[in-house]
Order: structure tokens, then sequence, then C-alpha cells
């Protein structure tokens, strides 16, 4: 049973997104077990992952009281998930949880049966999951589904993990999980519980993140590291590619591996700007990876300036870097309003026309006469930086110089990130000369898709032959085929691009 | 996919039902099509059902540029579906709708998704389905279909039924609602809606009510005869027992009768108390009837006394038969206040502990002294009428005499009506004598079996070789076996009883 | 300090009243001294006294612990004070509470500013007043107190006495009320409290109703003893006209009379429509009065019919005192949907024109060929009445004979009750023989003014030399003169009228 | 007419606030006249201004159709003034607003009437005022009010300005407000309008800014520069001490000083901490005075280290002088979540006792083993300070300094800033070196005051026989006697101190 588009609306919401033109995660995902009071652990968890996700959160836990709770909710985990009343909703010792990027205004809106964790009865007991990625063939596994007799509930590509699992003969839910998970093809990492177990997957590419901590006696599943540093949790190791993790009370942590083996290709996009400063990725903070990259586009793009200033805050990182080796010092050129939100609830004209002014505000004494450096961590398209650059040379700036802390992105992202469509972003329909041309500043300069291998701690750069990341959005080499979207009209890179 | 029991005090309610001892109908239900704005339609059909469920409603709509929309709400249809806001989500010309009553309380708590009308999307398309009554063997479909891979949305008996629809291999929707319907055994008025059809079933006793109607060039299926009036809709005819209409723009009405052919056993108590009384049910006005059951109590119970006073507002009809036949002046002794509501939010004990007096005063002046008939429905668990006696002689009343509407009240209702377990049906553990000094009255008389049904136009009373009616809430003949409860203890009657 | 006109809309209500073309009566009083937990028998005597204003309500309570607290809310008494965490909020054995009408839409909005009790804080302490009536001044005394630096919160004329009494040199605050009250014109039963009393005041023609009442060592002071019984008080007497009792724990009831004697003119209309029926005036049941009314115009206007029918809710007494005089038999000819409410938020183009269709059916086959008598207790505007003759014609009724208990409403009142404007007034603008033929009815009569008085326990009838009620709705005879309204330019009716 | 102490409570909050141990600026204001929807820009302007204060905002405005018009809520601007619903309400070209920050838990609670801009209705018409800043005498004149007759409606102290206004024999409304304000000592910028003028004051002092703007054809008044930069206005200049600007369409702004002629004492902590670094203050960026404050503070307190680090966000500036200064490298060692709101509803124990790890991480791969100055911009109670200390040498820092951009803060302010009582102050009962030994770190040092009045421009530093500045919460040299707070027990610093 399910229903149909009673969407977001229904809760008389007409939200209009505050758009900063970045790429956006879609997921962050969390898993405590062992724990008294589990669902603060994920509350906690989820709130330190929330730059992975704004929209919406949810978390499941399980006692033998209380049997599975759920609370799913729109809005920030600090609004729905710290106050008493809810949180006693949600007893015992083993939880999962979820937060959710909006598409909103984008992909038509979402309803609060699309928020996750996922919930299903099976005849040996209940699941719920939570899953970070994209499933790239899930419009043909729903259709095949939905042939037999399964009933969607949401518009959400998660959904066909459940159903599968339904239907599978496995004896246990771990057994079916793999089954499941053997039939999809794409991005995941995933983390579910039955009434014992917690557990952990990522898939054979190992796309998106997945770290395993112990907490007391128990312990923890998370999206990244900073997730663990909240609840004092101490940071094992990653989840390999293609590894599940079940974890139980009596036995701890047993891991095995259901799939095929396959070279990893981690996300390097997470180096660039999805995951947060202080999480830790490869051994390394990823703020000292980006102010390695800032280091590295210092060398491969100098210019003579006054100062050095990020466009805050993603590009902080890296123009502390820029800085550095340059020695042109760093200033705050442009100050964000910390009080801005996402979306607004059916704005005025005037507040919609607004735009990134609403949220930045150039350092007018500081810049009046200065020769800038603007680093940015990425390009998407343009739009945001267009309306900076017409900012800093109103203040009265004497030149506007880009850096941009990743390659041109010229390719979506079919992995469980938020891209326009191809022919939205910039880089996609304009040399590197037309775009500085198009965004009107003396000069713009993309860091070199091998300069950012080595920034991330590839002394030899990129290997063409077999790539150690997924760039696809800075190549267009998709490491595994979206078949869905090839379906939808799609087109891949040609021989000839 | 579907959720644990994310309740409906995950949207912060704590309401304490305001308890006035009744039985409850737990559904009405409303369609509509080739009107525009049909959603309309169905709002205004639903408000005039809502004293068949005041819990909550839903609409469902289909229009070819909106596809399907649904709305669904806690709350009374006044203050849902009224606004242009809710109601612009609704556009189409083929509409169904839902009222529920609320079982909060006696049998937990409701979520938002347990709120019909349900819908599936299909291989060929999309339905809808809005049901009264009970699938008595709900239980067991459930368990095989899970067994099978369905997952389950909500705790609602009336799921199974699109489930049953998802599974089956009928070309068509109707095809495969037939297979459904023919598998659910229990009680079941059901409307329906696919992109081009409106739907409406009965089960083969007839149990529940759906009338037909015609609305300008469209027709509207319905509850209750009041769902007509409050459109303009003309009244045509009642939906057989046994009987499917499937009707469309182009063909109108068609009738089915997919069931095997069984005697009619329509439900005694809507002329006693669930049904509107400017209803219209065999020919007559529920409000006729119900002043004929009055009569008819006069003739076998009289009594001499001042005054006949109703317990408002639903033993009115009957006491102003009594009042006609018996000569005996009518009053209103109870004074009913009307701004009481349901429910309550989380009340004080002295709220909690008031009672029926927030619901009802005596009129203490026109009392004092006098000998009073009480004429009221229906005695269920005796609560209400002991605290009525106690305010009565409180303020002065030289005697109180019950006269009451039904036979009595000894076995619970397994088809669409909430009833208390048996043992808390007074008249299920008391002789009359027992009760009358249990609730303390100068005395207390039932219409007989056969007096209640003379009253509902069967000259020659009830035949017991073969009701006319379902009876069982009095007489313990349960016209389709209650499976399910029998599974979980319930125990028929025996031949000694 | 105050504001302007941030009104209800600022709370996102934009709501439109559902109009059943009554005169509406603007507030109902309450207060309480001597028990604990004192706001919740406050709350309790307000939801009893809620028929008399359903708008807002407030209740302000004194504990030495937690001093003055008030809660005022928009909505019913029920929803607002009748769960734990708000009754909590307003500790202490002394309490006042208010309700009151909303004017929303035909006067513009209120703000919760307008809603009392208010209160002030005086160099001697603070003080809580709720006002039921009218100022007829206020306009006047409101410039006055402005010259002279009062800020007003509210536009409520009640605000008037509180500045006054701001501005009183008198050494305590029944001195300093007194002094207020005696600067004001018109209508008013007033309750107040300090920290330590419970004050309860009349105008000198004790125009709007006052009562007394012992709650186990404490007292009550309410608009109707309908509050007195739901807190299970005794009734001991009315206030009289012109009377100021201040009750403290200490002395009890203490009895005033600051004002000039001046013979009574009680509100006759409290007879016809605005109190509860199980009320007590003048030592009977408001019910009995109404149906003493009833019979009274069966003797002034007899018909030969079949049926007679109340409008319902409030004609329903005086028809059954119409029948039993009559001797043709009462029928429910009309049917309330109980879960119709009072007003909608921003309704739909279609719920808007339905009107009273939400409100009232006809039970259809019961009047179809049939003379029908209706009876209703007032006509105002007729907007209703013809509607309710079309759905009874509509229905296939041989005749309408329309029946009021009530002489032609043809003045507005200006003490306290909601009127159109004169021109709205149908009875001010035809004839009762235009009116028949307005309303499209057989025939139409109202009850004679002196068979109105007789009713009510006047013997002889009025006397028009000094007329012992204010009737001024009927006769136009004013017993203080409107001078706020002179000045705005209503016409006092003239020696030819 | 007043109320009691109705408070927020009643809207049923029950907020924590987060504590991140500041003093807080209790508001920010704003006016604008001559252009089109004013209140859109009056928004624009409270949302830069937000930082002055979170807990609530109003926004005045006055059109000749629609009169004063007036919004206040809880919460952000952005939140509350962007949508279309509620910017329709405010009308006209003339508007004022006002944001003030949450006293919650410190002082009580706060009431929606405590919300800021007041509004009162004089002979000659009306008048809105908004207040940034501390009167110190209004205890005394709130009493000498109340004797009067004047109802308060606020527990506000700028409340008396409008009574004072209220009581005034004034011809028109600036004269009132000249008039009100010479009996009122304090610190003081107000905005005021009028149906045609734009009022703006500064106290003789000068203690709180103000500043005027060119927008289009109007004008704007704005506790900051950067509201005039978000509306696009044109920074003309700041209001001078003791200065009143009355701005009207026709004929512009015109200047009056009104007060008698004192020096000016701005206060210096607004180029410490309370204004934006964006804003311009005596011809430059705040911004570079905070890294001339870094610089400064690295000239008189080195040390060997291998990072500096900002306590983010307030210490960012002042860290990044310090590093260009010292030539220690500049990194983000603590990471802000900046999903962190600034209170909670009922927190669960758990949330209450993290604290600042809800909202501060350290980066742990980047800090281990690292020697790290850690800048911030003032210590209070030093708890914030001393939870930093724990998280980064639990990350495994080898070395903690702390540099403090501001002297030590002994005393509390009594000119618009919420601070502790002075007990609370940790440098009010400490020396240097026991609040080093208190905090656990290596080394902590506070820049002197004589170098903060050469960061902020005067070259030869503080005037110790008339100061610059305001510098009362470091001095203790009170430029305006805080009488109310004397009364009230408070003592002035001794000779002996």
């Amino acid at each position: 049973m399910s229903h149909p588009t009673s969407s977001r609306t229904d809760e008389n919401w007409r939200e209009t997104p505050f758009d900063d033109d970045k790429l956006k995660e879609e997921c962050g995902i969390f898993g405590v077990i062992g724990t008294t009071d589990a669902a603060n652990f994920a509350a906690l968890g989820l709130h330190a992952l929330q730059h992975r996700g704004q929209e919406a959160g949810g978390i499941v836990t399980y006692s033998p009281e209380a049997n599975f709770q759920s609370v799913r909710r729109f809005g920030y985990v600090r609004d729905n998930f710290t106050s008493a009343t809810v949180m006693e909703k949600l007893p015992g010792s083993l939880a999962i949880g979820h937060v959710r990027y909006s598409t909103a205004g984008s992909k038509g809106q979402t309803a609060i049966r699309d928020v996750q964790p996922f919930f299903g009865e099976f005849s040996m007991g209940g699941a719920a999951i939570a899953h970070n990625g994209n499933i790239t063939n899930a419009d043909a596994l729903r259709k095949e589904l939905v042939e037999r007799g399964s009933i969607f509930q949401s518009s959400s590509d998660s959904e066909c993990i459940i159903h599968l699992m339904a239907r599978s003969m496995g004896r246990n839910i771990p057994d079916r999980m793999e089954e499941a998970l053997r039939k999809v093809e794409g991005a995941f990492s995933v983390v579910a519980m039955t009434r014992t177990k917690l557990i952990g997957v990522r898939d054979p590419l190992g796309v998106r993140p997945l770290v395993l901590g112990r907490v007391g006696d128990g312990y923890a599943l998370a999206s990244e590291t900073c997730a663990l540093d909240i609840i004092g949790a101490e940071f094992l190791r990653e989840i390999e590619p293609g590894e599940m993790v079940v974890i139980t009370a009596e036995k701890g942590v047993e891991s095995h591996h259901p799939f095929r083996p396959a070279k990893s290709r981690f996300c390097i996009f997470e180096h660039v700007y999805f995951s947060r400063p202080d999480s830790i990725l490869g051994g390394r903070s990823v703020y000292e990876t980006r102010e390695a990259i800032g280091r590295e586009l210092a060398k491969e793009a100098p210019v003579d300036a006054d100062l050095v200033c990020p466009v805050p805050d993603s590009g902080t990182p890296a123009a502390i870097g820029y800085s550095l080796e340059s020695g042109i010092p760093y200033a705050m050129g442009i100050i964000r309003n910390q009080y801005m939100g996402r979306t607004f609830i059916e704005p005025t004209e005037q507040i919609r026309n607004m735009g990134v002014r609403l949220k930045l505000n150039v350092n007018r004494a500081l810049i009046r006469g200065k020769r800038v450096i603007l680093v940015d961590d990425s390009v998407v398209r343009g739009t945001t930086s267009r309306k900076i650059k017409e900012m800093i040379l109103d203040a009265g700036a004497a030149e506007v110089h880009f850096r941009i802390a990743s390659p041109p992105t010229a390719w979506p992202c079919f992995y469980g990130v938020d891209t326009p469509q191809r022919e939205k972003l910039l880089a996609a329909t304009m040399s590197e000369d037309e775009m500085r041309e198009h965004l009107g500043v003396d000069s713009l300069k993309f860091i070199s898709l091998d300069g950012l291998y080595r920034a991330v701690g590839e002394a030899k750069g990129r290997d063409p032959s077999s790539p150690q990341y997924c760039d696809a959005c800075f190549s267009g080499e998709y490491p595994v085929e979206p078949s869905d979207q090839i379906d939808k009209g799609f087109e891949l890179k040609t021989a000839a691009e």
C-alpha cells in the first residue's frame, strides 16, 4: 500500500531553496549498537553529519519493550532530535539514522514518506535501513518488483533494497541484504539494523564513505569521523569497499565480503567539498588536504595580488593554503551572514531576487583599491561566482582573480550527489577562457586533475588507465554505467570528447 | 517498505478521548465522478458523514494533469478540507474520500499512514480505495502476504485488499478488485477509483450501507443519503448486497455481481444509532424509524410519569415517539453543551474526572420534584447512564425511569464498529434487573428484539430461523464467522446461552 | 505603550465566520475565590458560558508565590484551558476569566491584546478585570484619557475602566473601581480581582446578568447559573442592579451600592436567546420561559398544520411549547450537523456559498407533502430564514409557516450585543407583510411585545410608561443614551415612529 | 492597560539557550523613509543586523491606506519577515524595525509584548519607537509614571520613553521625544517614526552606534553600515552623539542637538566583538581594526608555537593579525558546526551537557603534537575557554597558549549589553595568573587597555583623565552613573581598586 504524490506541500510547505550553486551530497548515515540511549548518540552523530543533508532526518531504534520505533522529520537534527519529548519515544541500545538533502524545487518535492530510514516487516522480523548513494538500476528494478506485486511507498531508489529483501528466500536478514545488494548497481553505503544486529555495507568500489568506531563497549558506524568525535567514539578504521560488517553485542564485529572484488574508486569530491574539514580521510584531516590543494593551486596558477580571500566558507582552507604558498596575505574580504538559512517559505519577489547578497557581503573598506585573489572550491553553474564578482567590483576592487580548488565540473554525478543537468554546468558548455569572459574576471584558473590527485596524496598524479578515484564529474569517466540515465537519454562521453 | 510504530504521538498528540460510552461506527466513505472540482463534493459529502468517523479523513483525486493526488489529515473535515490552499492540491473530476473514527486510547494510537484512502501503483496504473467495515480474516491474509514478500505500511485490515490486488494477475483493476474481495471475509462497503473509473462494492450480506446518487451529469457513492443531500445529488438507489458498480464517464453505471449470492443481513444498529436521522434507509427517514422505536417502547414498557426527556442527542427521536404514544409531555430535561469536543490533549486530573458533566447539564429548575422518563438509544458499559442518573437525582427528580431504544448490547461487533471487549458490556454480565439495580433507577426497560424488528418495518418481528438483519450485538449470532477473533480466543455463543 | 493594528492576521488567521444570522452576546464572565486550583473552576465555568462568546478566552490567577498570571487565547475554552501544561501556569485560589464573541469580519479583526481579562499595575498593586456589556461613552472617555497621557493597548471599550482606575486617587482598588465605574455609562457586569479580593459589579439598570454562588468554603460569580452547576456550586442569588460585592477569604461577601438608584431594566433578549436553557433567571429555568413563549405564540398565532418543527437549536423550546399548546405533533424536520464549527480559514468559493446547508439539512422523507410550522427564536437579517424556507420547499413541503418567538428586531443593541447596522435588520425596513413576502412563506407571525412580557412572567404585559425590561432592540427605546453612537450619526427613534 | 507575566511560555516555549559565554549586544535598529516597500528594506536591514539580537524582531510601517501596521515575532528575521503573506501586511514607504537579544534564562522570560518597536497613540497621532541601549534610571521613572496613572504593558525599560512622550505637552512628536529623552539617563540610540517623519537620536555620549545612509530618493538609519550595504544604500555619515535627525520626504534630513553637549564615549567593545567585521566604524572596517588588535597582541604577548588558531568565529580576524605579525602559520584548528542554533526547546539531559561540543570540534589530525596559540576575542565567565582547552589537549596538542583580543572583562555593562553579574566574571575575582591556572593553559595573555586603544586608532593610547571610549567593562569607570543598579546594591569601583 502506498500513496500518490501527497507531497510536502500537504504539510503547508512552499519553500524556495536558497541557491548557493553547490553540488549537494544527498545523505549522511549513522548507526550505533551496545550503548544506552542509542538514539541520543544517533542524534549527535547526525548533527555532526548535517552538512551532508539538511532537508530531513530520521532515527529508528529497537528495544525489547518498545519494539521498533521511528521518528522522521523535515528540518535540522538540532530542531527535531534534541527534545526530551521526542527522544523518549526512541528507547533502546540499538539505533540507526539518516539525514538527507533537499531536492525540493529541482526534482519535485519530497514527502515525509521519502525520508529514511526505511523499515520492512519480514516473516522473520523487522529491519530498518539507511542508504547513502544512488542505485543506478533502480528504475528497472522497481518496474520488475511492481509487476510481481510489490507496492512502493516512496519515490526513493533506496526502497528497492527493502523490497528485494522482502522477496528474498534468505533465512536471516543479513543473508537477505546480501542477496538484495548483489542485484543493485551503483554507489551505496548502507547502515541497517535488525532487533539484535547493526550492519554496515559499502559498494564494491567504495564510492561513498563509511567508518567504524568504538564507543564504550559498543560500536558506531558513520559517514565521517566527525560523527565519531562528537560522541567521544574512537575511530577504528574505514569499512572497506565491498565489505559488509555485522555487529552484535555478543560477537562484536564480523566482516564479510559478499561482492565480487573490484578496485576502489572513492569519490574525490569528498576531499574537495563534501566532507567536513575536521574529518579524517586516508589518514589525514580533510582540512590539510584542502590546504594542500590551495598550495598546489598557487604553484600551478600564481598571480600578483594584494590579498587572498576565500569565498566563505568552503573556499577557506584552500585560500589559506594559497596564501601560505604564495606569501600573499590572507584576508576575509567577504563576510558571511551566519543567520542565513537554507530555504524560504513563500518569499517575496525582492527576497527571491536578493540571492547571494542575503548571505554574503563584501568587506568594502578592506577591498577598495586592492587586487584580490578569490579562492573557491568549485564552479557549478557559475551563477554565484558572477554575483560575487559583481559585489567585489562594486566595492572598488582593482582586480579580481578567481582560483578554483577543483577541475572544471563538466559532468553530472549519478552516485548520490545532486547535480544540475549537464547543459546547466558551466564547464560543460564553455572553455576555461569562455568561462573567464562569462564571469567577467581578470583571470580564472582551475587546478588540474593531476594537481588535484597530487594534493590528495597520489604523488604521481592520476593513473589514466585505472584512475584511483571516482572523478566522473570532472572526467566524464563513470566507473559504474548509469543505466537508468542512459535509458532516459543521457549520453556517455564519446571517444572524441 | 513500511515503518514501525511511529505513531500519532510523533506529531505531538497526547489526546484523551472524551468518553460518552457509545458504540462507534468506524468509517464513512464517499466517491464522485463526472463533476468539476470533485474534491469539493467529496469534502462536503464527508462533512455530512462526519458522525461516522471523527478522527481523521482523506481525499484522493485524479486529473490527467496532476495525476493522483492525496491529502490525509487528523481532525474534522471542516477544519482540513475547506481551505482553498488544500483544495487546490486536489484537482480533477474524480475523487474518493474517507472519514474514520478514533480508536485512540482503546486500541493504541493511529498514525497518519493508517488513514485512508489507500493507494497502490500497479503495473497497469494506480488505484485508490476507501473501506467501511472490517475484514474478519485480515490477520491470516496479512501473514500469508508478508511471507510472500508484501510489505505492509499500515496496521489497517483494509490494506490487505490493496496487496491482494497488487498480486492479482487480473488484466484491469476492477478484475483485480473482484479477485481480491473474493478472498476477503467479513463486512465491507468499498469505494475505489482508477484514472477513469469510480467503483463501489458491498459485501454479499450488505452489512454496511452504500448508496448511489446522480449529481449533474455525474454520479456519487456514499455511505448515507445525507451526503447526497448536501451536494444536491438525487438519491437513485442503494447498492445491493454483493453488487459491484463500475462507473465511467462514457458508459455510466455498470452493475456486476461477483460474489456467491447470499441473503441480506443489514446492520440493524444503523437504524438505532449509527445513521443520521435525516438519511433514508429502506424508503423511510431514519428519524421516523427511531420515532417508531420510541412508540413501540411506550407500548412495551409504559410507566406513569410527568416528563419524557431524551438523553441528548441520540435519544431524542425515540423520546419524541415515546411522548407522542404515551401522551406524557416531552421536555429537554438535560441540556447538551454544544461546544464540547471529542478529545482532550493532555487534560488535567480534574477535567479527566468531570466526564459527562462537561457535556451535559440537568435543567434543574425544570426537573425538580418531577417523575422523569429518560430515553436513551442504548446502554453499552453503563458508565454514562449512571452519571446521568446521579445528575438527575441530584437535581431533585422524584423518580427516574430509563427506557432504552435497543435491546441489551451483550456481544461485540466485529464488522466495523468499535465495541468494548465482551466483559465490559454491562448486558454481558448482568440481567436486566441487576442492571436496574446497578444503575440505581426506579425502572429500566429495553425494547425487545422483536419490537425493534417491528419498528424497523418487519411486521412479524424477527425471523429466528433466518434473521432479516445482522443483530449480532444483541443476539450473539454472527452471520460471518469472526475467524481472527476466534484465533485470539473469542468464544462464540454456546447452545446453552 | 501600545501597538497599532497588528491584528489577528498577524497570527496567520484568515477566517471567515460561518454566518447563522443571530444576534451575538459578546461576553461571559466568571470569578472564584477561596478554592484550590481556582483556574480549573474558572475554566469549567467559562466552558459552561461558551455560548456567550466563542472567539477567545482568558484567565488571570493570583498566588503569593507566582503573583498574577495570565493566559489568553483564541478558540474554545475546551481546547485552551484543559491541558495540564497550560493550567499549571495558573496557580492560586483566586481567579477570574472571560470569554468573548468573535466580531471578526463585521467590525474588523481582533488581536490577542483585545482579549480580556485586562490587567493593570497600580501603585498599590495589580488588578485584573473582565467586563460583559458595553460602555456607551467609551469614545469620549478614551479621547480624554489619551489627551492626559494614557496609552491604550487594545481597541476595547472596557480598557477605559482600567485607565480610569489608574488615574484615580482612591486608596484601594475597590474605591478606584467605584470611582471609575461612576464615570462610565452603559451596560456592564464586571468581575475583578486584586491579590486578596474578588469583586463583582452590575450597572444600575442591571442590563447584563451576574449571579453569586457558594462553592465549598469559597464563592463564585458568573454570568449565568449554568456555570455554577458545572463546578458544583450552590446558586445563592443574583447580584442586584447597581450592587458591588467585595468578597474576601476573611470577611466573605460585603455588599455596596455605589451608584445612584435606578429602576431595573434587565435585557429581555437573555430570556429569548442569549442565556442557556438550563440557567435560572427570575426563579425559573430559561427553558420553561421559552416553552411559555411558544405556548403564548400558539395562542396569538395559530395555524392548521401537520408538524411543528424547530429551527435548531435555538427554536427548540418554543417549538415544543407551540406543539404542546396547539396539539400539533412536534418533529425534527431540520437536522443540524453537530460537527459544524463557527468559522473557516480561507474557505473555497464553494464552501463560502454553501452557507447554512453546511450546518442544516432537511429531513426530506419526513417533510415531503406536509404542512410545516417552523419555529425560530428571532429574525435578524432574514438571510438564514430564506435559505431554510428554500430547503424545506425543495424537500417537498406542502406549506411553510414561520412563527417567531420574539417581536421584530428593528433596532441595534448598544449594550454588549453584536447587531448589524440598523439598515441591515429586516424588520427595520419592512412591515410584517413585506417580510412574509420577502421570505416567501405561507404565513409569518411574530409574538407581540406584550405576549413576550407575559411569557416572561409579567402578567399584565409591558408597562409602556416604565418598561420592566430593556427591549430596545424591539421598541427602539434605549434606557441609556448611546452617546458615542449618536456622535457617529445614529438617529434615535422619533416621536413619529 | 497591561498584563501580568503571561510570558513566552504561554506560547509553549521552553527553551534553553545554548551558552557560548559571550557578552550579548541587546539590540539592532533600522529605519527607512521614501522608498516603496519600506518594510522589505527594513527586513533586509534587520537581517544584516541579526548578530545584534536573535531572539525576536519587529517592524512597524505606515501608509495612508493601512495606517500603522505592526508585526512582531520571536525568531530570526529570515524566518519571519521574508514571506509574501507577512510582508503584504506591512505596506508603505516608511518603516522602522528592531531585533533583540534573548535574555531568556538569565533574566526570566520575554513575552511578545516586550518585543519592539513600541507604539503609542497620542492626541496628535501615533508614533513608534525602537531603542538600542539601556536607560539607567528606568526603575525610578517607571515608579513615578505608575503613580501618575500610566499603565505599563511590557517589562522593558524602553517603554518609559513612550509614556514620557504621552504625558508631554509638546505640540508635535519630535518635541515630545526631545522632552522625553531629556529625562532619560543612560545609553540610547533610537529610531522612531510618525506618519510622515523618520527620526534618529543618539544619547549625548554616543555610546551605541547609529548611521545614516541614502537609498534612492530616500534615507535609512541603521545600527551599522552592513545594514546599508544589503539594501544598496550609500553610507553618508554617523549620527553624532547628542544629535537628533528628523527626516521627511519634503525637507530631507534636519539636524537638531537637543541635549547638553558632552564628550563622546563610544562603546569600545563594538570594535572588539559586537559590530560585524564588514561594518565601517571610524572610517575603517571593523575587520581591519580586529586584525590590528591581533597584530598589537602579537607584539605585546609573543610566544613560540607551530600554529595560530582562532576560536571561531569571533577570534578569526585577530588570529589572522597575530599570524601576520608573528609569522606563525594560521590554521583552522577548531571547526564550527554551522547548523548549530541558538537555543533548544526542552533538551534532553545529554544535549544539555554537551555544551560547546555541539558547536565546535577540534581538527584532531591537524592539532596532534602541535604547539597551538588560540586567539579569542574575550573571556567572560571562562566556561567555554575551559572546554575548548580540554578539547584541544584531548586531541593531543603539545602546548596551548591563549591570547585574548581584549583586556580582562571585570565589570558588568549597564548600557544595553547582557553581562553576567560581576561575581560571575572570571576577571572580577581572579588575577591573570589565577585565570591561567584556572583555565589550565600553558600561557594566557590579554591585550592591554592601552594596546587596545592603539589598535582602534588612538596612537597615544588611553587618556586616563578623559577616556576617549566607554570601557567600563574593562576599567570599571562608568560614564553615566547606573543609578537603578546602585539602588539595587551595585557597588561602584572604589579608589582602592
